[in-house]
């Protein structure tokens, strides 16, 4: 029947004839065709590009292909192709014969078997050497859940492929994976199957028409964006994507995912991409874009615990329970609600905060991306008299508004004391009148408002780009990794974090309202009651104790209180050093527990002074600065370049000299040695931060150390029992002349130790630490609980 | 008589008893007493002193001075007592009687000859032997013109001195200099007759109510504003005094000064002072406060050309041209109008602009201190749904309004959803009504307004902290240098700034307003005709001139433009180069002219790839690395600290090894040539600038040089004909293997030399300069029009 089809549909006399044709035979097959998506978006989807390609010189044929058997597959396949819409742009005459036409282009099949994908391939080949077509390509779109992807690929791969000079495309919808891993698994094994360039994951948030302007907009207003399209501009952006509707019904995938991984990885994350990423010289070619894009992932600051809210609509957990079948007092940790801040280190972005958010069960629907501008304006007169339409002292924003919401259609606004935008005039018009609407603080009649001319479903958009390949609408294997190597980190981290309970709709007041602090942030209203999880003590709810241990003093919390604490006492420590004797010579331990203190000395303790604060290491690993192994890398990594240390004052230890690492004769401690003696008053630094090891050692002074536990040499070599070996280290007795000692011990794995120093007397040679006694200074420990308590 | 008149009064039963007036007595010396501010507030103030202080244990005697002879003095003076008036918080009974009092204890003397002081030092010191009293202490308060303080302060030093055991306080008002240099010179002349400590320089807006409050009020509200006084949550403050009037009748007075010199050094900058520095501990300790804010002095970025936004109301000209007689077509350069951005560079300050504005004949008269909090909130509930009393994201502020405008009343302003201030009840309390007033973008009745409890004049409030030895309500000699310091520089380069002409009064529309761009302020309208001096060309009139020089490309313009262009092309090489090969190897000469690049790169191009970036120097002198001779120094202060550079990839050269300088055996080249060798493929640096200088020597290459001019070593030490005489250079050969060479020619000192270099061919012994050809890379001459035209 297909065959007859085509050949009526090739020579019909409105259609394209002979010498178009000679692009070459399309076919699309549509695997999953009569699921959800594609009754509701993807038949449409390939209707519109068959109206908008039918003269393209191309011909089409189309396959529906499911496990259902063929008889019904096929009636329930042409149940939905007839009630396929004309577009109201398109004359319905016209339409009418292509939908006919389409209908007849448009075949079912059975997909299960290996060998059903056999007889598809020799009935695509069969029917166009009967026909005389060249093939140019196939599409095989995967409407089908991602379990099944994995054998689909597999018979694709063997059996269907096209021709050589035929491409291949195939369209893969999320998920993809769950997490950085298990993405990297399923990537790995489609890599199996397909090239790269054979791939288009979907994100349908790429095809919504406000989101897919991003790039354009900015390319041909570079004009005006290029001076203001940075920090010194934007005050902040908001990515945001608000539902009315909740998650009844969908728990069993919901339960899985929550609003982090069905929304913000994904959607909200590829918007932020195009708004972050460095312009290419030219946004056509989708290997720049690409490739911009990847540098604007490496240059995201990983996200922490803190840079989080998360809620849960109270209905969630009863939904659950009831779907899934579980306990009355089943408690879910997923997730409807998210509020989470983003930070760039990229010196365009760096300090601009990006707030994606979304939820589930909230007071309205609505989608947008919104950049507000700081206000660089002083009005010398006075408020009454300004003129309100053009004043600079006006907020200014540009929003890219997906739908729904107040304006009930996508759009692009920008505040009239901006610029006047240049849109493409075919497919974005101004929009006039609703002037009494008010949306993000302001009249509409403040904005130019730009609306598309033909409002185009996403999925047109995206199978329009497939038959493009306009790969930079996709998401690529490389794209997709960063991602999840971004997100990930945090939904690990907050698994068991505590969700703020929200009623739903409107009764949600000011509950979800949150707030950024010093780079972190907080729902704006405290609730008494605000954690799912109310037998767990939170660190706050302990204080700090303050006691003696090794006859020193104690401070101890948990680990986040501790660190606090810790970086305070640095800081105070530092201000008094400063203001007695100008600076303050700081030396300072490698290995994993400091990281989260520089962390915190970096990003909250702007008052530090560091432009009168020296860095010395207390001791290193025999590796190249810019080594990752190396303290100093971290250090640096962590601290250094964060804050505004002179040059001059950071003192790396000169491990690699001459080209090689910790060699004896280069004189690398003696070295250190004279810097210090140079510059540290009676060579006694002012706070030497310390940590244990499990078997007592404390820098890189090892038990049965042959150096730097006693003896007058102040820098030492010494070997550590584990890689790298070779160490350089300030001796104990250095230490020892320290003005301050802090010694920061966290974790369970140091409960051990802790419990047995706690016992031990003086006895360096056995345990290191134990030998730390500052002759005329002070020691403080800083231990948390759970070395403390275990 | 007043000897009489002082018995009278200290045995008046409802005045002091003998064992209160133990604290001995006040002499206070009122100079110009007949004057226009004695007139208008200084009598008044004392008054007010001796009402406030009548009980205080101590007595009073006022003597007001001028150079008029007794008898017309005396009358002139007695008129201005005799309507003085009663405070409205003041019983009417009381007060006559203490008017009495006061009337009785003030004499006038004509001071004018140097016995006149003996005299008047015999006086007082005869009728406290009378009366048996203890000198206390004497003010002298200074209201005459600053030419006649010299004089003055002779005559009280050598002869009118309080006995050892009581205080001299003088009082000065301004102007004190109106520069740094006539500052020094003024304090210096103080400086030999009085000690630091018997100043008392008044800056009356430090006796504004609001202004005096700030200080009181960062301190008692510490628990509200540590977390949010810093650049973190201030989005900018506004120090603004706006005027009405304007300068007519004082244009003699006016035409030297102008509205920097009048407001924004003095009055603007102290109020700005008050804000930034860092709170002590006790702010009821004045040294400590003092201290505080000379560093906070020390925090602020110079000031820059483009810092600021100058106008001129139209009528000005004529009315200097009438009041001091000049020709009709006479131009001044006096601004009535600024705007001003200030930084400072504290961590806790980095990045928040201050905005300080003040002008005569504008719409309106007010003053206000204004701290803009930035919006950290997201509020997840729609704009129609908030709550507007005490929302988050309603704009936060806090205002310390001086006066005048729409409030009309001192008063200090915080936002309802910040905090509820603390404020001392005895002197501030809540005001209420006036709801329907809107101030700052907001109806006042979202703010909490306070007000003074008694509205105090400035000067009742000095002089009452005078006799209080108040004297961080007063400018110290390094106080009042450290402004001078700061402005200087800038008044110095505004000189021949262009104006804006504003018309007065509302009339001005928007023409004033002005906008901050990358730490620059600019007008926001631009205006065909805005030059005082249309006849000067400004650089930016000329367009960038490319073309020729010694058969390389030649870049010419005026310097600013040139250094723009530079920098530009700096950056799309790095850019460039990034994308090639991941890195970017920069080397950079010392000098004065790379410093305004240094800048601009640093403040301009956030967009430079510096993460990439390899920093390395051309030429170095033979000091430490931290003298300011340093060229490392340099690169370090304007630019480095400003970017961030890895630490790694930061290259001075090892001019300093073994705690001496340039040692052959040291072999410090040989450093820096392996350095450069491990670092940098095949020794090519992707980009070297170079500067030349006027012999013809560049980087540290000089005429005849036996070393670095041919040969195989690529870093050599040479010497200098000037000091620092021994350098450390990147070899002639060396530069010429670079990808690309860039150099920079600037200023009339180099036209000679520029000429010169455009005949004579290739003669690098001669001039090294000449030498420069890179083997296979390119080589760019930029020269500023001044070097190149002359």
């Amino acid at each position: 029947m297909l065959r007859r089809v085509l050949c009526t549909v090739l020579f019909v006399g409105a259609l394209p004839s002979l010498t178009e044709v000679s692009q070459g035979h399309i076919s699309v097959i549509l695997l999953g065709a009569t699921g959800d998506l594609a009754k509701k978006y993807l038949w449409q989807g390939l209707f519109q590009l068959y109206i908008d390609q039918v003269s393209s010189g191309h011909s089409f044929t189309f396959h529906g292909a499911a496990l259902t058997a063929l008889e019904p597959g096929q009636r329930l396949m042409f149940d939905v192709l007839k009630k396929l819409s004309c577009p109201p742009d398109e004359s319905p005459n016209r339409c009418a014969v292509l939908k006919d036409q389409f209908l007849k282009l448009s075949q079912y099949h059975q997909l299960k078997t290996a060998e059903n994908y056999t007889v598809l391939n020799t009935e695509i080949k069969t029917l166009l050497r009967q026909e005389g077509l060249k093939e140019a390509g196939r599409i095989f779109y995967f409407s089908v859940p991602p379990f099944a992807y994995t054998e689909i690929a597999r018979h694709i791969n063997s059996s269907c492929r096209p021709p050589p000079g035929a491409w291949l495309r195939v369209v893969l919808e999320k998920p993809f994976g769950h997490d950085l891993e298990s993405a990297q698994q399923l990537a790995g094994e489609l890599t199996s199957f397909f090239k790269e360039e054979e791939m288009y994951r979907v994100d349908h948030y790429l095809g919504k028409q406000a989101v897919a302007h991003i790039l354009p907009f900015r390319d041909q207003n570079r004009k005006f964006l290029d001076p203001i399209w940075n920090r010194h501009h934007v005050e902040r952006v908001e990515i945001v994507l608000k539902e009315t509707v909740d998650a009844k019904g969908r728990t069993s995938f919901y339960e899985q995912y929550g609003v982090i991984r069905d929304v913000l990885q994904n959607h909200l994350t590829e918007a932020l991409m195009f708004l972050i990423m460095e312009l290419p010289a030219n946004v056509n070619r989708t290997e720049e874009v690409l490739q911009s894009k990847l540098r604007a992932f490496q240059s995201l600051r990983g996200l922490e615990k803190k840079s989080v809210v998360l809620g849960q609509y109270q209905a969630y957990a009863s939904q659950v329970q009831e779907e899934l079948q579980k306990a009355r007092d089943y408690i879910s940790a997923t997730p409807t609600f998210a509020g989470v801040l983003i930070h760039s280190d990229s010196l365009r972005w760096e300090g601009v905060p990006f707030l994606l958010t979304s939820g589930k069960a909230l007071d309205e629907r609505v989608g947008y991306v919104r950049v507000l501008f700081k206000n660089r304006a002083y009005c010398t007169q006075s408020e009454t008299l300004r003129d309100a339409e053009h004043s600079q002292c006006k907020t200014k924003q540009i929003i890219f508004y997906i739908g729904h919401g107040a304006l009930n259609t996508p759009a692009v606004l920008v505040s009239r004391n901006l610029f006047r935008p240049i849109m493409p005039e075919g497919s974005w018009r101004e929009a006039v009148g609703q002037s009494d609407l008010h949306v993000f603080g302001q009249p509409l009649s403040d904005y130019y408002v730009y609306t598309p001319v033909k409002e185009r479903d996403a999925y047109s958009v995206l199978i329009s780009n497939i038959y493009h390949a306009r790969k930079d609408f996709f998401i690529t294997t490389e794209n997709l990794l960063a991602s999840w190597g971004f997100w990930t980190p945090l939904l690990d981290s907050i698994s068991q974090q505590p969700l703020r309970l929200y009623p739903g709709g409107v009764e949600n007041q000011h509950l979800l309202d949150f707030e950024m602090v010093s780079g972190e942030v907080a729902f704006t209203l405290v609730e008494p009651v605000e954690l799912l999880n109310p037998n767990r003590l939170m660190p706050s709810d302990y204080k700090t104790i303050q006691t003696k241990f090794r006859q020193s003093p104690l401070v101890s919390a948990w680990s986040e209180e501790l660190i606090s604490q810790l970086a305070s006492d640095i800081e105070k420590t530092a201000h008094r050093t400063v203001a007695q004797s100008g600076q303050f010579h700081l030396a300072l331990s490698g290995g994993s527990s400091p990281v989260v203190l520089f962390q915190q000395l970096a990003r909250h303790h702007y008052a530090f002074p560091w432009k009168h604060t020296h860095i010395w290491l207390v001791d290193e690993r025999c590796v190249p600065l810019t080594d990752t192994e190396s303290n100093f890398f971290s250090v640096h990594n962590h601290l250094l370049q964060n804050v505004r240390v002179p040059y001059f004052n950071v003192h790396p230890m000169p491990v690699h000299l001459n080209q090689r690492l910790c060699v004896e004769e280069d004189r690398g401690t003696e070295l250190y040695a004279k810097e210090i003696m140079a510059l540290v008053a009676n060579a006694s630094f002012d706070l030497v931060l310390l940590g244990v090891g499990t078997d007592g050692h404390t820098a890189s002074l090892f038990p049965q150390s042959e150096n730097g536990l006693e003896g007058a040499q102040t820098v030492v070599l010494t070997e550590s029992p584990v890689k790298p070996h070779q160490r350089m280290t300030l001796s104990l007795p250095l230490i020892n002349k320290a003005r301050q000692v802090f010694v920061l011990v966290l974790g369970k794995g140091k409960h051990d130790i802790t419990t047995l120093l706690s016992r031990v007397g003086h006895q360096p040679r056995k345990w290191p630490i134990s030998g730390v006694s500052p002759s005329s200074g002070q020691l403080v420990w800083y231990v948390d609980y759970e070395a403390l308590l275990g």
